[in-house]
């Protein structure tokens, strides 16, 4: 198969998937865990295994595995991604891991050469979370960071269970040793969610770490209030402490070296007429390094704890860091620059959970992610689609 | 009646009151119209007027009149307020001055005095807009300040229209001049909603006007991205605006000697992890001057403008004058101040519609408003029946 076959079926595979979930107005991409969307998705990937004679598998959180000879004999190589969205999210994320990995695989069949391992393509469950609210539930559950019962239990907004909807039975949902020993190294394509490689003269880079992240929920407490009658004097507005939260938020980030956003807000009793009786923040913290993060979250608690709130850990991931030594082999192999990033990621739940795994980043040209917006060049794909080869060759 | 026993009936009429859509948790009230508490209002309004032998008429709007004596040969000398609440409300805002009417006409009765003309009791419906988002509907509705076809199409957030539930012939609601025709004057009793009464020596107010206010909607335009890739100088968060412009609202009503409150927001998506693409913020803005208000929202505009946004008016009352002649009737009677409100009222849409209106406002020592903890003390409370009851005989 020559580049330009590849190509081909690689936009074959990317139109078949545009349509998918699409949302008319907004133009994103409405794909979440488990909905019709999915399912057709899920359709759609075990198609493409069946039209290469690869063998579908389906583990105990339902992630699919598409293989190339048997991983039970000898641990295989694996590429892929997942195929979920955030709302309105855009097309890239995920989807160009998966397609890449189909891609990389016609690629490295078209050379004739013999693997010296079995080759598998994955489509791991649930990665975004966006509907039951964890994000890499897939992965979390099959190495045991998330427990089946936890996982199960959760409601999406419509109060259904994930129990109720998941496409495995919800009896068997948990930790899958079996699945993982199958696995000798996992490479992630995934599009590049901020700016690093605008700037470089490469299309992709090796991703070697996620960077330590967190999730406050911050409490500004008010006083209910009529907005027509209560002198300003006489009130205690939270949205005064909330509009100092987000400027100091910001300026701890930019003194830091970090980043720091708001948002998602709750405000009580949200009435126009109403002076609020209280305001609750989330603040999403990120950075390099882990004292980067506590100090700006330490600005952020001194600020809101003298406005006579509080600040709640939600959730903190320390540094996870990609496997080295396939970290150090693929940028050696692709000549390609190494880079962290704040997003996490599948490939980073199983490198902590022990299996080996790295990830490729391609230029993404808006930087933007988790939007319509976000974009890979044709030309960047093919780099992409290249360089995955390459390390498919070099690990298999 | 002697005093002692007006207080006793006040206290009983207070205490039969008191359990009704009242929250466990909260300790405030949901008595939202056209609810099942609501129509327990209702009921218990019905039983209060048949046990002192008054005829019950339901208006095309809803309203409940009890009157003593026939409005058709002589319009009346109407008391009266509303029984439903906000969200979370208090005890007093509506509830004070209908049962204030009643313990009013007992002791006006008891003087054994005959009336000159017939005295009604009103309770107006739907005055909050709490459950289909346009306050004071009943007396608009009767005025034709709403029409018919837009109230009755407002849906609550459950879906159900106006329609729907009004416990009136929906076919049948719309302006209503015959029932106007019966007010020949109308009082309206409210607990103060402010602090004014709280410096001064006395208990009971006049209420002469109702501030210019009005509610303009900012449309704060961000792009959607990645909160834990998205370097903070690539972002366009509209999160960092809406500090700025909840600043702005609050230094230009002090400025201006005003009051602007951004008691409402939406913010898309709406996730911890995704900088938001859009914010909408409300701002509500009033003062005793209309130039005030236009002061504060041409500051509250330049800034939105200036990040980008847009600012929509979304409603616009100009000041409300009661009833001059009745005020100062009233001022004298009692010898009371007389103050404005920066809150609508029913009183004023009467009289904007011609129909001779004032209010009295009983002084509320937390000045809190829509909120349980909005407090009258049991002496200002008979101190409010008393000067009702100097109102009335003044009237009649």
């Amino acid at each position: 198969m020559c580049d330009r076959a590849v190509t081909a079926t690689f936009a074959q595979m990317w139109a078949e998937l545009e349509p998918i979930g699409r949302h008319a107005q907004t133009g994103g991409y409405r794909r979440f865990a488990w909905t019709a969307e999915d399912l057709t998705l899920r359709e759609w990937f075990a198609a493409q295994a069946d039209a290469r004679g690869l063998d579908l598998v389906v583990d105990r959180a339902g992630n699919q595995w598409a293989w190339w000879g048997n991983p039970d004999e000898t641990p295989g190589a694996v590429l892929g991604s997942h195929l979920d969205s955030v709302p309105d999210g855009g097309a890239f994320d995920g989807p160009l891991g998966v397609v890449s990995a189909f891609a990389a695989l016609d690629a490295f069949r078209a050379t004739g050469r013999a693997p010296s391992r079995p080759i598998g393509i994955v489509n791991f469950a649930d990665e975004e979370g966006a509907r039951f609210g964890i994000a890499c539930a897939g992965s979390r559950l099959i190495t045991g960071a998330l427990s089946a019962a936890t996982a199960l239990a959760l409601r999406d907004v419509e109060g259904t269970t994930l129990a109720e909807t998941i496409g495995v039975d919800a009896a068997s949902v948990g930790p899958d040793p079996e699945t993982l020993r199958r696995v000798g190294v996992f490479v992630e394509l995934h599009i590049e969610q901020g700016r690093w490689l605008i700037d470089s003269e490469h299309a992709v880079g090796v991703g070697n770490a996620i960077w330590p992240h967190g999730r406050w929920r911050v409490e500004l407490p008010g006083e209910a209030n009529h907005a027509g009658t209560t002198a300003l004097a006489d009130r205690v507005d939270p949205t005064l402490a909330l509009a100092g939260l987000i400027q100091q938020a910001r300026s701890a980030a930019e003194r830091h070296d970090a980043l720091a956003t708001c948002g998602k807000l709750r405000v009580s009793p949200n009435a126009v007429n109403a002076v609020p009786s209280h305001v609750t923040a989330w603040i999403d913290a990120r950075a390099s390094n882990e004292a980067a993060v506590r100090a700006v979250i330490d600005q952020v608690r001194g600020f809101a704890e003298a406005a006579g709130g509080s600040v709640l850990e939600e959730s903190w991931t320390p540094t996870t860091m990609l496997t080295p030594s396939v970290v150090d082999q693929l940028a050696t192999v692709l000549g390609a620059p190494v880079l962290g990033t704040g997003a996490g990621h599948d490939a980073g739940i199983l490198a902590t959970a022990g299996v080996p795994a790295a990830m490729l980043f391609v230029r993404n040209p808006t930087g933007v992610s988790h939007s319509p917006a976000e974009h890979a060049e044709p030309a960047d794909c093919a780099a992409g689609v290249k360089a995955l080869t390459a390390a498919l060759g070099e690990l298999v």
